[in-house]
């Protein structure tokens, strides 16, 4: 099934849903971030297909968020290191993960990380970057009507 | 292609993308936070086939992120509204917008929005629950090693 190729949207949140809006691909970086690096360490953490996986790693490095590189010669193995960008995107996994905590998890989240910076269990909240309270739908406007 | 049933994973992040992991249901729950009700607004805003997103509303619907009501007897006609817990998902919309804009954008956010709270442009950032700080994969560890 070809779809259709969001990349070319003149909408951020299209041209990430273009790379990361599969049903592995976050996956695939939930487990980078938990330092798996090769390719029989993510086969065997998600239990995904050599083919697909294959695939979704080299979309992933072919985007940006990983790092390919050789590790041994022979046999030619590679290790898939996230770089700045990917790091970057997983403050959004941690919103995804806590909004299914929150909304559709039914046991207690089997991936639970502290964070460093205040010795808690870190949990994911999005706030607006200029104020810094939650955002909420109900306090959002167009830009342009309250112009 | 049958996918993998990620909704009996015991992950959060698996069950959230079993819901939205797919290229158009983001872009569905984008347009419906902006406002958009009806399948002939949804169809026309994002060009899907009608049959593709017949599919992605029922899929919404069912996994309690719209509800769906009958507003013509006449012909039958119904309205897509976002539950609170589809509402409680559009923070994580704009935590995914947020990164592209940092990371993939080319031109503005065609779609800006202003957060009444403080009247500045809403941009999402992605902090820590508990000291507010925001998250970044270098200040965490597993919760377990740390303990």
């Amino acid at each position: 099934m070809k779809r259709n190729d969001f990349s070319q949207w003149d909408c951020s949140l299209a041209r990430t849903v273009d790379i990361i809006g599969d049903w592995w691909t976050p996956l695939i970086l939930r487990d980078a971030a938990r330092g798996v690096t090769t390719f029989e360490d993510f086969h065997q953490s998600l239990g995904v297909s050599r083919n697909t996986l294959t695939q979704r790693l080299n979309r992933l490095v072919e985007h940006g968020m990983l790092e390919k590189t050789l590790y041994s010669d022979r046999p030619k193995r590679y290790r898939y290191v996230m770089t700045a960008q990917g790091v970057d995107f997983v403050p959004v996994l941690m919103a995804m993960a806590a909004w299914g905590d929150k909304w559709i998890a039914d046991t207690a989240p089997p991936f639970r990380v502290r964070h460093k910076t205040c010795g808690a269990e870190a949990t994911a909240r999005v706030v607006c970057a200029c104020c810094e309270a939650p955002l909420a739908l109900s306090d959002l406007e167009p830009l342009d009507e309250a112009a």
